[in-house]
Order: structure tokens, then sequence, then C-alpha cells
């Protein structure tokens, strides 16, 4: 057959992930931590199972799940997300993002993507027939010119998306970032795609700037988040996607027959664990701790630090060291040093070397100084 | 945003077993056991969770529950799917249905659909810009006349969609239905789906044709089989896809960025559990001794059996009693009997109504009887 996707081959984080695996090294590639999740969580999972609850979830989730999901979000940011119409939970964020793409995209369609970008969103408007219109960002900092941004508007933008805290830079949108948005899109259909897993995960006291506090944004727009990010569990593939009742349902006629529905003995442990409010309010703490910890570490090596508002990525530069593309900076550290990263060009459509790599700090305090301790050796 | 399913709404198992719910009828109509899965694999699971594999899984799926799967499909059909390349791991046969659809099926493709067909083949195909080309099967045998099917090919024949024991029908192809499938798609490079969820559900000793027997067409097709109904846990979402290597790439390329990866922890409970190769022998005989008991049962209402040689569906036709739709028929077996039932006009493109009702069995001895007692009231 011939392929849909002609350039697509195996993802970055599947690659850097395997290869660490192949020379031992610390893996610091892939967003995932290397510590467990709490254990009240997987007795809730388990007695699920054991209570019998092991059958089809109703298609849109469970309604207990979705009622907390809608209950925290708009206690968090004044929205009034309706738990029946307006929350979908999913096979984690990917497929929330997969689903609102299928949901909404036309052939011609164009999508516009701020790379540095993580490495879903492209292919997935590109297989439905859509144009990518990459806006690049620089480093540092990452700021970006919306006037600049309109420049890029045609009758055929069908959606912005964005990613706030970011990865892989950890930027976060700003108060004036959204405003500036607002008004650039005013008075006009398009829609926009807020990939929010990263929501808990921001630092030194700032506020998450979700989409959802926003009603002139909120109203075309789908919001994604994740649980994995929330519980420390990335491979339960649990998810959620918010929406206004109009967007809502176009998504939902793709998810019923995208999944159908979402693993159920995990949707009800998650639930029941959400019951307790106190169950997550810890987690920005547990990271700020990391990311400084994991700073401070660094700082003592030769790279150089880029800023991390939010997320659990630390970018790093090396150019004043060596120019050898990322990408062969990577393999260097896995083969010489025993650490695995991901290049950041691997972000960008033209793979725009910047001579950054991207490390993961949702690690064991263990684990991040042994990393670092190897990369003492550069 | 303009629809792009138009005509979807919620589908009929969820509509059938929310009025089920609120009538507190015997739900009889979506296809889910209502006893509980193995204990013993339940504990593989809450161990997976509690041993801290609760990280993203390969995005192909685990290597052991890969290995698992081909060893099991090629000993069972003599095939040879290499399980790095050929097999892959899914959020339910649904995903995986609805993955290869969106890798292989462009605007303008066809795809040949035997009616009464499961519901989710046909909005995935035209959410895809592709066109159903219906073939319409007559009670109560269902047999298919392969010289007609040819007659609906043309140039942008792109797939014909198989499944087999058939959902709702409980018919099964048989050899020479096969044999004359490849004849009439020799020297073609039209693709087959073929959905095999209900593979070991098969009755009275006949033996299921599984796509992967024939070589000469498994090279061109995917095979979709589910966990959830090997294991009676259609609320785990785990099903895979088998597939030739150069069908699988392009599967895969999808697969990543559609769900990314599949629950780490069922998969590596599910892994552990086939490792005993008793694990799922008792099945077969299992699904046969409910179904001649249903059978049974309902010879003393006033119902017609039809034949159910797969799948753990029984149907029935009341054509002799009444004419009423069988839309409205299943509404009244609900309100008036407390039984809730599939009517078989949802499975065809036109809502044709051949006055059939469809069943699913999978249900404790006790439920089966306390739902016929309410039947031999009509
Ligand atoms: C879905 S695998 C990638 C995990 C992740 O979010 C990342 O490493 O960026
Ligand atoms: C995915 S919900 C439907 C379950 C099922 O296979 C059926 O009832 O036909």
């Amino acid at each position: 057959i011939q392929s849909k996707l002609p350039g697509v081959g195996t993802n970055i984080f599947t690659t850097m992930s395997k290869l660490a695996e192949e020379h031992k090294a610390i893996n610091l590639s892939q967003g995932f931590p290397d510590y467990n999740c709490d254990p009240v969580l997987v007795d809730l999972v388990s007695d699920a199972m054991k209570n019998g609850f092991n059958q089809y979830a109703p298609m849109t989730g469970l309604p207990l799940l979705r009622t907390l999901v809608a209950e925290k979000t708009n206690k968090l940011y004044g929205s009034q997300y309706h738990p029946d119409t307006e929350v979908t939970i999913t096979s984690g964020g990917t497929q929330a993002i997969f689903t609102a793409l299928s949901a909404c995209i036309n052939a011609g369609d164009e999508v516009i993507i701020f790379e540095p970008a993580y490495d879903c969103y492209a292919p997935a408007v590109k297989l439905l027939g859509g144009l990518v219109k990459p806006f690049e960002l620089v480093p540092p900092d990452y700021d970006i010119d919306w006037e600049m941004v309109k420049k890029l508007f045609t009758a055929n933008t069908k959606m912005i998306i964005l990613n706030s805290p970011q990865n892989p830079t950890g930027c976060i949108l700003s108060d004036k970032d959204i405003k500036s948005l607002i008004k650039l899109t005013k008075n006009t259909d398009i829609l926009i795609l807020s990939d929010e897993v990263y929501e808990h995960i921001i630092f030194d006291g700032r506020k998450h700037q979700s989409v959802a506090l926003y009603p002139e944004l909120s109203e075309r727009s789908f919001v994604i988040a994740s649980f994995g990010k929330l519980l420390h569990t990335t491979g339960w593939k649990l998810g959620y996607c918010l929406a206004p009742e109009k967007l809502m349902k176009e998504f939902r006629k793709v998810h019923q027959y995208n999944v159908f529905s979402v693993n159920t003995p995990m949707q009800l442990g998650v639930a029941n664990y959400l019951k307790n409010p106190e169950s997550y309010t810890g987690l920005t703490d547990f990271f700020q701790q990391k990311r400084d910890l994991f700073r401070t570490l660094l700082s003592e090596t030769k790279f150089k630090l880029l800023p991390c508002n939010g997320s659990y990525f630390q970018c790093v530069s090396y150019g004043h060291i060596t120019d050898v593309k990322d990408t062969e900076m990577a393999e260097r550290l896995v083969k010489e040093f025993g650490v695995a990263s991901i290049p950041v060009s691997a972000f960008y459509t033209k793979h725009t070397d910047h001579k950054i790599l991207r490390f993961c700090f949702a690690k064991r305090q263990e684990t991040l100084e042994k990393a670092v301790e190897k990369l003492m050796n550069l």
C-alpha cells in the first residue's frame, strides 16, 4: 500500500529509550517517572478489578470520574464544564489529541503549531490531509511574537495548537500571550487545541494559564489533560478532553469509533483516588524540588541551563562547547557518558538545530545525581 | 464546526444499555459478561502495578505479550507472524480497526462491508473520506453469494471487511467462503480487514477459518483480535493486530500518534496469565454450554431461533408474531418484559428490518434463566 505518512519513522522517544537500554545508560530521554505511583492508588484499581468492574465503561467515561474532572477544573479555572456533555475520558492525552484533530481537520485545513513541538501533532494533521504551519520559536526564551503569528493566518486557518507548560522547552504561556491570542482570533472561527497535560507542573509560584480560564477562548477550544502526569502513571494511558458541547459532540462521534471506551478498573480506581482532594495537591512542590535539585546539580557541568518554568523537562545548550549536531551529541551522551536525552531538533519540522538537549527530571533524586555525575565528565 | 459525521448519533449499544438501566431490565443487549474474570488474572495485574510497571509500554506492545500472541496464533493457524514486526498490541479491537482503516483508506476508496455488520466499520470509513459498499445478507442463513460480491468490485475497491464469527448474526465463514474470496481477489491489491475477535467462541466442533490460515490472503490482511473476549475483560480495552510487515509498518505509524502505547500493567498481567497455555483452552466449551442452555430455554418462547455457530450472540425472529419494527420491539421488550436486546436493523446501512433481535448470552446461567422467564410472557 501507498504510505499515508511517508516521512514517519519510529519516533524519537522510542529510539532514544531503546538506545538507552542497549547501552545501559541512565534514561532521561522519554518523559516518565522512574519511581512508583502511590500504593493507595494501586490498591483502588485492584479493588475495582476484584469487585468485578472489568467490563466496558460508558463510551464517554465513568460518570464519577467525569464529575470529579469537571469539579476540579471548574474550581481551579472558574470554568463551567458540564460533566455529562463537556468531558470525555480518553486513552491518554495522545488519543485525545488525535481524536480532536480527527473530528475537525479536513483536507486543506491549516493548523498552526509552535515549534519546537511535541511530536504527535504534525503527523496527525498530515494524516488527515491538513497542512502544518510551523511557527518557529527561538531559544533561550522561546517567546511568541503574536504579530508575526498573525501573518500565518489565511482563509484556511482552522486551528492553533497550544501547549503550556510546553514540552520540550519548559516554557509557559503568560496571561499576556493568551490575551494576544484572544485579540488575534476574535471574530474568527479558528479552533484551539490546548495541550495542558503538565498543568500542575509549574514553578516558582507561577500560575498555569489554562485556556479554561478564558471563556472567549474556551468556547472554541479543546483542552487536553492527563492523569498519567497527575498521578505518575504514564503507562495507564488515561487522560481527558474538555470542550464546549458543540465541539464535544463531534469529538465523541470519533472517540466512539476509535477506542469506544477506556479501561474501566483504572477509571474507577482513579476516580476513587481523586475523591480525596489532597491526593494531588503536593504535585507542584514535588516537582519544584526535583527541578531545583536538577538545576543545581547541572550548574556544575559544562552545559548552559535554559529557563524551566513548567513541565518535567530541563533543556540545556552546549553550542559553546562543540558544534556537533544535537542528534549526534545525544548519541554521544548515551554511548560515551551513559546518559540519554532528547535532541531538541527532533521537535522542529525542519530539524532546526540550536544545539539543545532535553532532559526529563521526573526521576528519583539518586537517578538525577548519578546522571549529573556522569555528565560532569563532559 | 461542520460535522464530519453528520449522520452519527450515540450508538445502539450505549442507547440500549442506558434504556436497560433506566427500566432495570436484564441487559442482554451490549455484548459483555455479567460475571467476573479469573481472580488469578486480576492478581497478576495487581502484581504488575505493585512491582512498578506503571509507565509507558513500548509503542508496539510489551515484547513478552507480542511473543505469546505470535506463538499462539502461529500454533493455531500455521502462520508465521513475527512478534517484533507483525504484531501490535492495541487498546481493544475497535482501536485496532480504526487504526488499520486510518492507515489505508484515502478519499474515494471503496470498502465492501457485509451487512448486518458491527457498527464501527462504516463510520470510520466515512470519516476517512472512503465509500462504504454494503453487501446485504439475508436471514436465516446470511450466506454470501461471492459471484454477487464480485459485481461490487470497481477500480476503487480498496478493502473488504470480514467478521467471523460474526457479530450480530453468529454466522461463521466456511473454508469454501474463504476459497471463493481468494479466487475473487487473486491478482488484485484488495486489502482484507478480518475482525476475528470471537475466534475462540465457535460451536459444535466447527473450526474457525482465520485469515491467518491462508497465506494467499493473510499477505494482504489485517487480522484483529481481542483479549477482552478471550479473558472476559471487555473493559480492559486490550486487543491486537496481526499483519505482514509492510502493512504493519503503516499501521504502526498511525498507532504511534493515535494512542502511542497501551496500558502497561494490564499487558504484563495478561502476558503472565497467557504463559500458562491452559488459561484459555476452556473458553470454547464454556460458551458452548451457555449457547446450548440459552437455545434450549428460548425454544420454549414464541421466538424463532436463528442458527448460532459462533460469537456470544443469539438472534431470534418474531415476524410471525407481530409486524412492529424491530427497534420498537426491542423497546417494548425492555419496557414491558424487562429484557434488553439489540434490534438487528441497527447493523444495516439502510436499517433493513427483518424483524430480528440479538441477545448476548455471555451471562450467568441465572441471568439467562431469569431473562427467558420474562420472555415467556410474550
Ligand atoms: C508518548 S512518549 C513521550 C513521552 C513524552 O511525553 C515525552 O518524552 O515527551
Ligand atoms: C463496543 S460496545 C459493543 C459491544 C459489542 O461488541 C456488541 O454489543 O456488539
